[in-house]
């Protein structure tokens, strides 16, 4: 029996909807908690995660409020951990993986590629004012990974859950040329084939609701444009 | 059923051991095929890992000879994608992983904090000349994720194979003082408390097998105290 499910999350970050996407379309109940990441409550890293961070997941324990989790419910984060652990929680009802093992390494060896090929080279340009283009490269490797139908194992998985967060705010920088890159740099790459998972999972209720593009336009403007015009006065 | 299984591996590889171990567990029949990672076969990365990595599997297909790979068996590379692989292979028969989703997790947090906080810590200092102290500071924060007794998550799982080899690698540089670190540094850490899962993963015969100090020495003399001494070089 699946037990009680807090989420910690926030909105801005791609980390904490890969979760929420997953708990979505495994239809399992939870409560959502916002965490406000630039002013996190004192009772969220003793009492929820040592780390700070977004996202986590309280499990089972008391009906407790998420401001006062319980010492009894079992406190998880990592995003790519809880991927796994809801996928573990839905199995029998509502499959987020395949069967097929092979199926299974593949859908797992994407979302590692979303890890070691993506992220950097998004982050990088997004908060340090790299040159964007390698993110199109990236997008380039993920898309060869991909079959020419559907999602990343044919099925939807926690793969598609995995990359689309990422994609997403990859695109709105891009589209609004909101980062610490170069002025234009990111419009420049917007005139860009999307990926096929992307023109798929974005149409997906797990996606929009879970994804607050304003909050996103708004957070990533007022921290990267900063940024940007810091690198430049720097130069 | 379980079908064929050729690992393509190397002795010197922590990140391949990890495969070693968990088939070894598994017990599961596969042909061992040595990688020459200085000298790579020309039809490795074409027919097997196009990353050119070890370890990788071929699974499926006919009965061939490793070195002529089918291209009718699935290639599946990344260790911890052969890890979770491997356990959903054996799942029925000898499980690598608890039946518990919260266990389960327990177990993918700790390989997660092998890769975010130790892999780089040791890595930095064996082929980097970085301090050596912070893996210390790793081997800390895992010891602090560990139960008083027992693996990682009680019962031997994925998370020991993920983390033994990183550990005994490092165990060896210290002792013998080889790494691209000043002299002496990995000396002086060696008389450190030894993780629990160390203790008791290095006896079982899945890593016993699977280890070959000899080689690790040899070829870690060669290659990383040549990078001390160009490192001094460069002062």
């Amino acid at each position: 029996m699946v037990e009680l499910i807090t989420l910690y999350t926030a909105k801005i970050c791609p980390y904490a909807q890969r979760a929420e996407i997953a708990l979505e379309e495994a239809g399992l109940p939870y409560k959502r908690y916002e965490i406000d990441l630039s002013n996190k409550p004192e009772w969220y890293a003793p009492k929820v995660n040592p780390a700070s961070k977004v996202p986590a997941i309280a499990y089972g324990g008391p009906d407790v409020a998420p401001e006062t989790p319980s010492p009894e419910s079992a406190k998880i984060a990592e995003s790519l951990v809880l991927l796994e652990f809801i996928a573990d929680l839905s199995a029998s009802t509502k499959p987020l993986l395949p069967a097929d093992p092979v199926a299974r390494a593949r859908a797992r060896f994407f979302i590692e590629a979303v890890l070691s090929k993506f992220i950097g080279a998004f982050y990088g340009a997004l908060t340090r004012g790299e040159d964007p283009a390698p993110v199109m490269d990236a997008i380039d490797i993920l898309q060869g990974l991909l079959p020419e139908e559907g999602y990343v194992v044919g099925e939807w998985s926690i793969a598609d859950a995995a990359v689309t967060p990422f994609l997403a705010r990859a695109l709105v920088s891009f589209k609004h040329d909101i980062g610490a890159y170069d002025e234009g740099a990111g419009k420049k790459l917007y005139d860009v084939q999307l990926c096929t998972p992307m023109q798929n999972v974005s149409s997906r209720p797990s996606f929009k609701d879970t994804w607050h593009e304003d909050v996103i336009i708004d957070v990533y403007s007022q921290r990267f444009n900063e940024l940007r015009i810091q690198r430049l006065a720097q130069k």
